[in-house]
Parts: structure tokens; C-alpha cells; sequence
């Protein structure tokens, strides 16, 4: 499945003038990653009887979204990083403005793919997948985790409700978009939709803390990306604010009720098994 | 007409969780304007027997699309401005990264406001206006037009045709797309709609003409920015190209074909006056 989001992905990302933009947002996007967030929408869709070719435009779209989230994240004036999947972050390519501006590009040209190719999709469905992509991708969704995110750095606030408010925002609502999205188009009732919330959410919580708990633990080579940021700068995570132990119990906790809720289902089998392996729980 | 637009604008930009986040996208939204783009959208409506109510929600989401270019073009990396409207940019007041941010919330938060509030348009309809905010908002419109002005500018081009492909999207396209907008929700016929397209484009033109000129002999107070930043640095102007005199003359002729397209409606007389008073002409 992974290789058939890899083909979309550049079916739709057609290089036009100025050719410097789209080179800038087609790099980030198409650098090679687990597309976990496409196979999630595209799972969902499936495992709810949808068509998997209905989803497909929807499922690179949040891919494209949340390489936008990368872009911008991994600017000077943001996290600064150098690397990510293991090469040079979009600004050190193509440098910053461009990589600001190929950020902006792709959080219109994602629903633009979501509009042009879903031709399956009736008016009001492609609402309704515009109204989640819309709340999820900004001001009440990534982008409200990203700026809390950011603040608690700066003010080195180590408090769990606001670790809380990112978790949520910067990394289960993209989850949630992608799952929603997923149950949205196989017709799903508004019961098994509420469900599958609940699970994106937990899903989300775990990956996110799977995260932080690499940041400590893994080398440049098993992430792709500088390990060992978030403890040299303190910033707020769940390691830092309850040791690595406890995000180890909790994940494992978390992973044991997504696994409850998903049984059946190979590829999130997949997902909760590799984040089990690679934490070492 | 501006009272009502600015009503509009603070009533779909409610204050929510993080504040900050809000306050910034509302900063640079709220500065007292012309509000030139939403008049554009609301007038053309109007003219084609439309209900201004209905163009509403999609006139302001267009002035918060064009709040948000001025943002990330004000940023350090970009134009690296310190005024704008006569007022501190939005990083000089909110910082960089909530900068970046809230160009980005918006990106976004525009559209939302399009399907959230637009009550009386059909699904159909709604899609083809979204259909033309992402085609004039992001990679084929005003962010192609921004690229090539930051390229052309490091680069020291001076070309005719790259001058044009700049002042095309970087200018008319949003100019376009508040016209456009306005007669399809009015629902004009496709006739109509081509040649709103063509006064569009060339009011577009105009108005960057007026701009080029503007920064050459205006002050701070008349203009809100530091002007002459253009001269300075040599960058790829109407003026630079061609002279101030070939400039105005070129402003004049734009502006007599605008006018004898439009003549009647008073909005784009005076707009069109303006742009004639300012610039000397």
C-alpha cells in the first residue's frame, strides 16, 4: 500500500512554473517515509467497507499536510533543524523563504488534490472531508499544538496539561484527520466515527510519546533525524516531565487499548507492533 | 461597504485557545485598510444582481488570504519589513515563528470561514469557490508570483516577462479572485465571467503599477511602509524597468480601459480615482 501512496503522491505533484516551488514541495513530501498517516486514512476506509481508491486523493493529501508541518517546523526561527528522514531539512536545500513558501503552497494544493481527483466523491462529502482537513490542519488543530508548543519552550513550562494541549493538537489531530477522513468516506454512522476518534486520539498520544521517548534513545540512524534535542533544551516532553520509565509504562498502556479496539486489522497490527519494538517494550 | 466588511472580519475571528495564535492572525487582519479586495468581490456581485450577504463570508476570507501573504512577505527571510499599514509588522510584534504561524492558520481559517458562513450557497457552488481559492492562493497563484519576485530579486533579474509572470500572480491573481468570486456567486454566465476576468487582471496590473510608483515618490504616512526600499535595492518594479514616466503612462492607459469597462459602478470609479489621484495622473 505504501508504494501505491508513493505513486500518487506523484501522480499529483505534477512539476509546473515556477519549477523552484514545486521541486521545494515535492522534496519534502516525497522523501521516503512509513506514510503512516495515508495507510491510516486508507486502512480505515477499507476496514469500514469503503473503496481505498475513493480515499486515495484524501490520504496523500495528509501526507502533504503533514510534510508542511515538517517544513515549517524545522525552520531557524522554529525547531532549526538540519536533518529529517535522514536528509537535509527543505530551508537547507532550497533555503528559507522558499521552504516557507513551498510550506504555504501545500496547505492549498492538499484539499486542491482532495477536490480534483476524489471524483467518486458527491459535493457534500467533499464538504464534509474539506470541513475535517480545514479544522484538524489549522488554528484549532496542528497549528494550536505548534504555537503551544513553541511557547512552553521558550518559557520552559513543565506542565502536563499543556503537554496535554500538543500531544493533542501537534500529533493526535493529524491522526484523528487521517482516521475520520478514512471512516468519513467508507460511509461510516456517526457511532463507529466517535469510535475511531477515540482510537486516532490514543493512537496519536502513543506515536507522539514513542517519540519523544526515541528522541532519547536512538541514534541519528534509526530516526533519520538529531536525536537528543528535546533533552538537551528541556523542552516538554513526556519523558522530561515523567522519566523514561513512566513514557514507557504509559505507551505500553496506550498501545495495549489501541490493540483492543483494532484486532483484525493487519496494518495497525503493523503500526502498534513496530512503535512496541522500537521503544523496546 | 467597509464598516460592514470590517464587522464581518471580527466577528468570524473570535478570540479561541492559544490566544496568542488568534491575536496574531487578527493583528494583521483587523489594521485599518482599504479593504480594496472584499469592496472588489462585494461591488461585483452587486453589479451582476447578486446578494452582497451571500459574497460576504468569501469577500472577508479573501482579505484574511491577503493579510496573510502580507505577513510571510514581511518576514526577515522574505521583504524583511518593520512596517506595514503604519504599523510594526506581525513578527516585529508577535515574534517570528508565531508569525509564520499565523500565515499559516490563516491559510486555512479562510476557506473555514467560506463554508462555515456562507449559508445560502449550494454545495456545487461552494465547491467552485473553494476551487478558486486554491487555484489563486497557493502554488498556481499568489505564491508562484511570490517565489519568482524573491528569486528575480537575489538574482538582480531585470526582465520584461518575469516582471509580468510577478505582477500576475502576485497582484492580479488575488484581484482576480475577489472578482471572480463576487460574479459567480452572483451567478453570471461564463461570458461575463471571462470579462471580469480581463477588467480584473488589468485593475490588477494597475494597482502595482500605482505601487512600483508609490514607493518611488511617497512617504511613510502616505503609504504605512518604509518606501524607496524598492529603488535601493534594485529590485524588479514597473519603475525600475521602465522609467517613472513610462511607468504613469502605462498606469494611465491601464486605467482608461478599467474605466470604460466598469463605468457605472461608483465602488471601482473611485478605486480607479484613487489610483489616478495618488499616483498623479
Amino acid at each position: 500500500m505504501i508504494e501505491l501512496v508513493n505513486q500518487n503522491l506523484e501522480k499529483y505533484m505534477e512539476i509546473k512554473e515556477p519549477e523552484e516551488l514545486f521541486k521545494s514541495m515535492r522534496y519534502t513530501v516525497l522523501l521516503p517515509g512509513k506514510r503512516l498517516r495515508p495507510l491510516m486514512c486508507l486502512e480505515t476506509c477499507r476496514m469500514l467497507g469503503g473503496n481505498i481508491d475513493d480515499a486515495m486523493p484524501t490520504a496523500c493529501a495528509i501526507e502533504m499536510l503533514h510534510a508542511q508541518t515538517l517544513i515549517h517546523d524545522d525552520l531557524p526561527c522554529m525547531d532549526n533543524d538540519d536533518f529529517r528522514r535522514g536528509k537535509p531539512t527543505n530551508h537547507k536545500v532550497f533555503g528559507e523563504s522558499t521552504a516557507v513558501l513551498a510550506g504555504d503552497a501545500l496547505l492549498t494544493f492538499a484539499p486542491q488534490v482532495i477536490v480534483k481527483y476524489s471524483k467518486n466523491l458527491k459535493p457534500e462529502k467533499l464538504l464534509k472531508i474539506l470541513g475535517e482537513y480545514f479544522n484538524y490542519a489549522g488554528a484549532y488543530g496542528v497549528i494550536a499544538g505548534q504555537v503551544v508548543d513553541i511557547a512552553s519552550e521558550k518559557n520552559h513550562v513543565q506542565n502536563p496539561e499543556v503537554l496535554d494541549f500538543i500531544h493533542t493538537h501537534k500529533t493526535a489531530d493529524l491522526f484523528k484527520l487521517s482516521i475520520r477522513c478514512g471512516a468519513i468516506i467508507a460511509n461510516a454512522d456517526e457511532k463507529t466515527l466517535e469510535s475511531m476518534t477515540d482510537f486516532a486520539e490514543k493512537l496519536g498520544f502513543a506515536f507522539q510519546i514513542a517519540d519523544d521517548i526515541l528522541d532519547e534513545t536512538s541514534t541519528f540512524e534509526q530516526i533519520g533525524k538529531t536525536p537528543g534535542k528535546d533533552k538537551a533544551s528541556g523542552k516538554l516532553t513526556y519523558v522530561n516531565l515523567y522519566g523514561l520509565n513512566n513514557a514507557k509504562c504509559k505507551l505500553a498502556c496506550l498501545l495495549d487499548e489501541c490493540y483492543d479496539k483494532i484486532q483484525g486489522s493487519v496494518v495497525f497490527e503493523q503500526i502498534i507492533e513496530k512503535m512496541r519494538k522500537s521503544c523496546q517494550i
